[in-house]
Order: structure tokens, then sequence, then C-alpha cells
């Protein structure tokens, strides 16, 4: 049995995301965000206090796209996985590991920097910094996405996954106004994928029912009061 | 024909790691640190502007811990990989992203805001924020390395030179006289491998034979002038 622990919109969407593409039954638990402060108890189910944890049985795993991997690999009969025999298999295992170290990772910066932060300790110059550092990254996309509809292999995977969710970061965090033309037609396809929109309407009855904030992300709006 | 770029002791030092514990031929190309500022010609290479790149053929990686993955996978006659049918897939996918995503970017800001930006732009409290950040991740691996002498699967692999590089940053960083002592211990054993030392020495001869600085992360020692 798989179990997810999730916060809405946080990395853990992610996992999320590739249970409603592959159709696997799970359990969803909902966190308030950050679970390491509104959450003390999670600290004994995942002494990280971050989310996503996913538990398959006994098995447990907290890094957000190395769970798509898994997924994929084990359940969804090699399509949403590049296997090590298919040409694509190497730039698979890259988008994964960008979308999250290259492309996540940076607005977290922004995130903490120019939002999360008392005023005495936010750092605009930082949040500027990784607001750049990530579009700039972003950009060498482009011309990859002009002439295709995936990533790799020619089919969505879990590396689109990866790679998806940031997209979905920047959109709240208001970077996606600046996505180049390849990249912004790529994040549309994303969005309009059933598995996608069931993610998206999952969590938001999960929070309700479990009684945790179903706003997209209120931390990160720039407008919050 | 496996080309990899390389600068002393940043993140491709996991590819070139790699390659000297599966006893694989390749070219090495160093490069100035970072390339993006020193080796402009480079950027027409890798429009990112980072190392690693790594190209086996046709097919090019520039995702460190990704590269590890490939190589093992498709080079080490399972000996560094963990298949898709071991117990410890699961955990194996997920200390690669850890070593990276959560154990070594962190510490690129430590690198950043502490030591690379100009005076008038350096971050202590952004510096301190993240060296914090990666030593409270960083002990939770020591209840595991208490008992066990690598990190999954009951052997070395890939996922072991996924967190061992962000180790060796971190001893670059001066961090690890704060490793807890499983973990010491842990990086003691990795730095005794004959393929780390070889992957050491072969940096060294390549950076002296191509003039480029063989002082490891000049950059990063904080007591450069």
């Amino acid at each position: 049995m798989i179990t997810l622990h999730h916060c809405v919109s946080a990395r853990s969407f992610r996992p999320l995301w590739m249970l409603e593409e592959i159709g696997l039954s799970y359990e969803l638990r909902m966190l308030p965000f950050p679970p390491r402060v509104l959450s003390r108890p999670y600290l004994e189910v995942n002494p990280l206090g971050t989310v996503p944890m996913l538990t398959d049985g006994a098995m447990r795993m907290t890094e957000s796209a190395a769970i798509c991997q898994y997924l994929a690999a084990r359940f969804s009969a090699g399509q949403l996985d590049v296997g090590r025999g298919e040409p694509d298999f190497g730039p698979y295992l890259n988008y994964l590991h960008f979308g999250e170290a290259t492309l996540t990772f940076p607005q977290t910066l922004v995130l903490r920097y120019a939002h999360f932060e008392l005023a005495e300790r936010k750092q605009p110059q930082v949040a500027d910094d990784y607001a750049k550092w990530f579009l700039a990254r972003l950009r060498t996309l482009e011309p990859l996405l002009a002439g295709r509809d995936h990533l790799c292999a020619g089919r969505f995977t879990a590396a689109d996954v990866s790679v998806g969710y940031a997209l979905l970061l920047a959109e709240h965090l208001g970077l996606a106004e600046r996505f180049t033309p390849s990249v912004t037609a790529y994040w549309e396809r994303l969005q309009a994928r059933p598995g996608f929109k069931a993610a998206m309407a999952v969590q938001s009855r999960a929070a309700e029912a479990q009684g945790v904030s179903s706003t997209p992300a209120p931390d990160i709006r720039p407008d919050r009061p």
C-alpha cells in the first residue's frame, strides 16, 4: 500500500501527479506548510521535516524526482519510464535531475527570501539573483521544446513531471510570464493532461476533507496580507 | 567514446570518480572555474555553462548525479547500480537525488555568498542559513551510517558517489569538522577507496597537463588571498 504525505502545491505534487497519471490507488495525508513548523509530530515520521514522504510498504522515500522515477519504473509498465536500453535513457535521467536541482532549488531561494522570511531577514538581492538564475537555465529548454511535445523519448514520462513541477512553482511565484514561447506552450500542454487536472482536484478535495488550507501555495502568493 | 568536461573539485568530480570506479576509458577536458566566466567558448558546447558535461557518442548529459546513475546502469554490470528488482531500488534513487538536491545545492549558497561574490554583494546571513540547513539534513544520515558501511544495497553504489561529493565539498568549505561520528567514519571510508584516490590523482595530472590551476577548489578556500 502506498501512502503519500503532501502539502498543497509543494514538491510532493510531483508524486501525486505521477500516481494520478499511472492510476495507482494510494492514501493521501495532507499537512499544513511548512510541516516542520506547523506539524511537529511529523518529525517523528520524517526527521527531515519535508514533503514528500512516500511509503510503499516498509520502503520510504523523500526526494520527489526520485519518487517519480521509482513509480514510473515499478508501476507504469514502461510507459512513463525510459529503460536502460532506450536511446533516451541518459536524457531521461538528466531531465529528472534537471527539474529539481537546476530548476526548482533556485526558486526556493526566491520563495524564502522574497516571501517566507520576516521583513528584517528578507533578502531582495538573493531572491533576484536566483529568479534570474532559474530563468536563464530554463531558457536552455527553448530550442528543444520548439521541436517536440515532450522532453525525451517521444512521449510523456516522469521527466516531464519533474520539470513540470518547476513550471507550476514558477507560476505561483509570478515568473511564468517570463517563460519563452515554446516553454509556455509546453506548460499549457502539461496542464491540459487529465493526470495533472486529477492531481489538482484531488489535493483540493483532500485539503478540505482533512482541514488543511486548500489555497494553492498560500504562503508564496506575492499578494498575501 | 566518453568525454567529460571537468573543473577541479566541482560537481563533475562525481562522474570522474564513477569512471575511475568502473575502469572505463574516457577523455578528460579540464576547464578553469567558473567556466561560464573564464572559458566563454564553452558556452557553445554547453549553453548552461556548467560542469559536468559528459558526452557518450552523440548523447549529452549535464546533471552530475544523473550521470552517475547512467554510468552505473550502462557500464558497471550491475555492481554500482541498484536494479529495479532489488529491495533497495527506491532508497538508491532517493540517495542519488539526496546527495545533490538536499546536500549539495545548499552548500553552493555558502560558496557563493561567503566566498565568490565581491565584498559588497556578500551575504553572511544567507551563507550561515544554508550551512546550518546542510548540516541539519546531513545529520539525518547518522543513525543509518551507524549501522552500515554504505548507503544502500549492502555495497558501494553510485548513490555513495552522489553523497560522497557533497562531503568533499563540505571538506573544502570547512564544514567537515561539524560532521557527526558515523558520517565522519563513512567519509574516511570513501576517501580510502582506490577509485576515489585515482580520480583525485587524475584531475591533478590533467589540470597540470592542460594548464588549469590544480589547487583543489581554489576559489572556495576560506584562506584565499
